[in-house]
């Protein structure tokens, strides 16, 4: 496996933090799986990094080719079985639970995002039909999901409405019933659709948010009048659906995911089976955009890891420079420098840490039949989307940083990992969009989840007073998670139009809380598992200092970030247009 | 003028800040003259804006290839006289001051910054060898270049040496003499070369540092071992000097500016004249760098400018979504929106204070001779350097964000800006050196210009205190300032080999203590503009706007970079090897 990918003990410890009574059988089985998950995207993803990135997919007569080689991966993606890693035995798959599916698509993620890409929506995809759709949709076309036969979409935005799903102009038509359900007629375009067509599958299942006009030939207004669809690109008869590919946007990175605006029956209406209910489209659908978030985390993260690592590796052999004093000898290795070992230390923090968030939040889903765990959940996405995405993209920045002018060329995977990451504050709904969530439809609709976390909270840095290294930590985690719950109490009385005034700087501020908690669990955790010998001295160490610059350099920001939000500064919001 | 380009009125308001005293006469001939170069970016620099980023240079069996437009547009910016802009009647030039030439140069930078770069360093180029050269050498290489002719290169990084020029190999064996000077004749390879080789302009003027062996051949060490040397591409007699192009750096951006791995003397030598006194040639190219320092500065500060601009058309024009607490009635455009706002005032704040940052250093050198100014300049630039790289990039990272998934694509310069300004905290050295400066050469070894830039702080923040709209400003500046002066205090007591460690943060609030100032003083400067009439009212609140942004949201980060600093933590710069 490339040195490059996450090392299978930081997924291994990070399983047993969650799962600390997984028995010494399971153990085997998941490092046997966690091994042949790291050998694959090191042997069949990793491999075509470039090369999908080089060579764009691109648009045809016939539809979307990728590069041939995306095929051959997933193909052995699918022969191995992940496809199938996440789904009950009774559908076909292993039976692995969320976390531990996402240990493995993490591997994947950091080994090639975008080739990862397609089975993470697929999966996602198969889950929602699994879920909502009726038995023989859910045979027909859940099943060759699972198997990794075809793959599926998400189709949501459109040029005109963006990420403003209530303004959504699809409109499906009933046009009768067969085996598959309620038959309906799709018209509309579908903007950014990550996988919306390609060589790779036998098939793609669209999943299409629509409106069903009224009687009038009106659209019923706002998110309720949303409905949910199954729009293949290959009907059961085994024709063509009326799906056109408008064209493919070309990216600045995640360029081996083809992304396509597709236009629904330009001629007879593309066929269409009702999901469920009319006007539960949305509510349905956000089961997967909130899987889809938790996703594009971990794949902010896996990125992250691997900036991390393939910096390390460089400031190990790359020699540069002197000890400061020193006016002579040999040049020492880059790592020695203090500065250098700031940005490999800053991206550990970055990127480890947003890994054990992101699966955090997957041994949430796991305990979905748990109210408490479901409510937390539910909190913490936007931040697990958020902060992974946005620090997993610091961390690859300073990747480059230590790389010098050789990070900035495209001779080095760190300049590729910057623009791949790049993408992740973007899609799946912005940084603002999830700040809005955090505080508009979370924080101050149901105070019992923050009551949940700050439970966690306490109980960490109540453990962490026992030990001297860390009992500091403890100290300022509890008085900044005080500051935080000030800055909420305030947006609480604040009226409905200045609420989300300074809702992105109270997210950051929340997310480092989040952080620091996390990285206290995880240092205590690493020091427990050293001393009970699960793991290496220098491991716990390295989770230890990882903590300690988390605390030192990065909880500070927090009240830096909540000075406007308590002050509920109007700076922003009430600034005339023409002051621009 | 494109739109999306630095409005002429900002450039006129920072030139007057920067000079109040220019008289009436001058200010038409300035107008007159930004108005040319607004109208020449415009006309030839942006439209190339894409295509050079699309078509990088090539090389082939006779050099480098540049796409042709790019050679038109500098032989156009020649015939208009910019190269001429800086430099003194009596050597061909207009006899411009650096802060209007700066100006300038910051227009044609936020049309195509790689295109830009070429009389970026020809300029410098020249403007060392006028003050270090013979009068021949002046003669034979500066009237040409400052003619638009000839270019001009800076040869400083080796492969093996990066950062540390103490370890260059090229060595220069003394070869005679003759009208220009000591000839030698140099071996070794520079990488990095921007400009390095191109096929537009009739010769290319290398400076290069080299070593001259001692009689036994072996290097001397260290940097004071280090020598200049002129060595063209094309000799005095007509032909191609021993320099061959190994090779081309393909880059994430800047992509028109041909980076080149140069060997010089695979087979004879290659010929170059000695530039004033062996063993002087860093000091004498420190004034090269420290330009350029200024000068990455100004083009980061522009890059960042224009993705403000064109987010800014963007939002305008965008519509989606409405008013929070609304969910029926028309879309709103999207600059409606508080996050939206709040990301368009950050990058006014980041762009335009960092334009003015920068401008002010030039008019410090302008004033080269007041031995304050020099002080206050050596100690500004790297901040002017790192900070507007720093930030322009977070602009342009905001400015993408504006655009949502289509800022991500190929087909808005967003993208393209974001991966232009990345490389800007790397080249004319990092961050991490910048800050290493800051501490290491300037604020511990000379503690003048600290005291000088103080005692502008106080003045500035005795001004605001007439101004009740501004006195709470003033008061947060002091404050701050005196945790900066605390945290500076705390290092100088640190040992040599822990001096070192927390540069960077104290760089960041450093940085962010200066851009503080500035912007009070830019507001307070703008608000007496409005007053007499110089400019509209909703310039001078838009810059009020922006100062109370910074002082708001972007000051309180001063003191949580500082409390790593202030601890003198060694949490990053103690950590072993082993627990990465």
């Amino acid at each position: 496996m490339d040195a490059s990918l996450i090392p299978i003990e930081d997924l291994q410890f990070l399983l047993r933090w969650l799962d600390p009574v997984q028995s010494e059988d399971d153990r085997e089985t998941v490092t046997a799986i966690l091994n042949l998950a790291g050998q694959l995207a090191s042997d069949a993803f990793l491999t075509h990094y470039k090369d999908s990135d080089r060579t764009e997919p691109e648009l045809r007569s016939d539809g979307v080719h990728v590069l041939p080689v995306i095929g051959e991966a997933l193909r052995a993606y699918a022969d191995a079985g992940f496809f199938a890693a996440g789904f009950a035995a009774e559908l076909g798959g292993l039976g692995l639970s969320s976390v531990f599916s996402s240990a493995i698509f993490a591997q994947f993620a950091a080994a090639n995002v975008a080739t990862a890409a397609y089975p993470m929506l697929t999966g996602a995809n198969a889950r929602l039909i699994a879920n909502f759709g009726s038995p023989a949709q859910i045979d027909h076309f859940v099943l060759p999901m699972i198997a990794g036969k075809w793959f599926g979409t998400m189709c949501l935005s459109e040029p005109q409405a963006g990420s403003s799903l209530a303004d959504i102009r699809t409109r499906a038509v009933a046009d009768g019933r067969d085996g598959l359900g309620e038959c309906y007629r799709l018209a509309g375009n579908k903007m950014w659709i990550s996988g919306g067509d390609q060589d790779v599958s036998a098939n793609i299942v669209h999943l299409v948010l629509a409106k069903i006009p009224h009687p009038d030939g009106a659209l019923p207004e706002g998110t309720q009048g949303i409905s949910l669809f199954i729009v293949p690109k290959i009907l059961p008869e085994g024709t063509r659906n009326d799906i056109a590919v408008a064209g493919l946007n070309h990216k600045m990175g995640y360029r081996g995911t083809a992304n396509c605006l597709l236009n629904f029956g330009e001629v007879e209406g593309a066929t269409g089976w009702l999901v469920g209910e009319p006007g539960r489209g949305l509510a349905q659908m956000f089961q997967m955009m909130n899987e889809a978030r938790i996703s594009v985390g971990i794949g902010a993260a896996a990125l992250a890891i691997r900036g991390y690592r393939l910096s390390l590796g460089y400031a190990r052999e790359r020699l540069q420079g002197r000890h400061p004093g020193e006016r002579s000898g040999p040049p020492v290795p880059i790592i020695e420098h203090a500065d250098v070992k700031r940005m490999l230390l800053a991206q550990k923090a970055y990127a480890e840490g947003a890994l054990a968030l992101c699966l955090f939040c997957a041994s949430l889903v796991d305990r979905d039949n748990d109210v408490d765990a479901s409510a937390l959940l539910a909190l913490l996405t936007p931040v697990a989307k958020t902060w992974s995405s946005e620090y997993g993209l610091e961390a690859n920045d300073m990747a480059i940083q230590i790389h010098g002018g050789y990070g900035y060329t495209r001779d080095f995977d760190v300049e590729q990992l910057y623009r791949d990451n790049r993408l992740n504050p973007i899609h799946e709904g912005t940084t603002a969009i999830q700040a809005a969530d955090l505080l508009g439809r979370k924080l101050l609709r149901d105070t019992g989840a923050l009551a949940l976390l700050l439970a966690k909270v306490s109980e960490c840095a109540a453990r962490a007073s026992d030990d001297h290294s860390f009992a500091s930590h403890g100290r300022a985690l509890s008085t900044a998670w005080e500051t935080v719950e000030e800055a909420v109490a305030i947006m609480g009385t604040a009226p409905t139009d200045r609420v989300l005034d300074n809702a992105v700087p109270l997210l950051s501020a929340f997310g480092h809380g989040v952080m620091g908690w996390l990285w206290l669990d995880l240092a205590l955790a690493a020091r427990d598992a050293a001393v009970r010998g699960e793991v290496p001295d220098a491991f716990a160490r390295g989770k230890g200092r990882a903590c300690r610059y988390f605390f030192e350099y990065e909880l500070p920001k927090i009240s830096a970030w909540l000075t406007p939000v308590a002050a509920m500064s109007d700076v922003c919001s009430g600034a005339a247009t023409d002051e621009f």
